[in-house]
């Protein structure tokens, strides 16, 4: 049996994000499509990119509207980069393009699971996936269960 | 042969979010962790969760760093929900719990990806996953390939 739910205590923070929609940047984006989407702060939708055959994760980035359009007319993944703050097309520089396969919105409109041919590693470091770090996970409740 | 990479033009926009590290919300987590963190502008790094056994992706939620720390330390994954600005332990309510397998950090700290056990539907709507509505994908650069 489960035990108890962890205690749910709201943290009132000033780092939180408004809860008020966020704007589009202007773009070339199906309307009916950016209605949809449910932005951050800073206007963008995080994307999870699968590979196609696998089911892989191979990482996550992040698309503004524009980057959505450029990315469903064009078959290439193309994410807006928050660090250099513009946009990138996947493989462009290093060659691991990412030949898009098919792109579903989830639910409430802030994701987008991307899933891709991937040509060579996904992960500027060379990994095939970004996500090699492995953290401890100390809870037990999953081995109290019946 | 892959045709010539759509054009890369960076579009300034006042929504862009900042490049500096966001601070991090008062934790518990793990120091080490924390550092590794790249947060939004709203202080949240977006959690991948799949099924750990097919490895279906189920859905993108959102976790400060206590509720990371809440997730490492119970095996309950718990999010930061941005609607209801608080803390939100996954089957409270629902009874379709999330039983924390493993937890990996991207390569630039920005996104995880929890591996579950998912009892249930992962989506609020009932659906297994909240990736059930597929976009159009009109380019067709994938067929150009050799």
């Amino acid at each position: 049996m489960p035990v108890p739910d962890a205690p749910v205590t709201g943290v009132p923070s000033d780092l939180t994000g408004p809860t008020a929609p966020v704007p589009a940047r202007p773009s070339r984006l199906d309307p009916a499509i950016a209605a949809r989407l449910r932005r951050t702060a800073d206007g963008l939708v995080a994307a999870v990119v699968r590979a196609h055959d696998s089911g892989e994760v191979l990482m996550v980035a992040w698309m503004d509207d524009e980057a959505l359009h450029r990315t469903l007319t064009t078959g290439r993944a193309t994410y807006w980069s928050r660090s250099r703050r513009e946009y990138w097309v996947k493989g462009a520089t290093s060659g691991h393009h990412q030949y898009v396969r098919s792109v579903a919105l989830d639910c409430d409109g802030d994701a987008l699971l991307v899933s891709v041919e991937q040509v060579g590693a996904a992960c500027h470091t060379g990994h095939r996936t970004c996500f090699f770090t492995e953290l401890p996970v100390t809870g037990t409740e999953r081995e109290a269960r019946p």
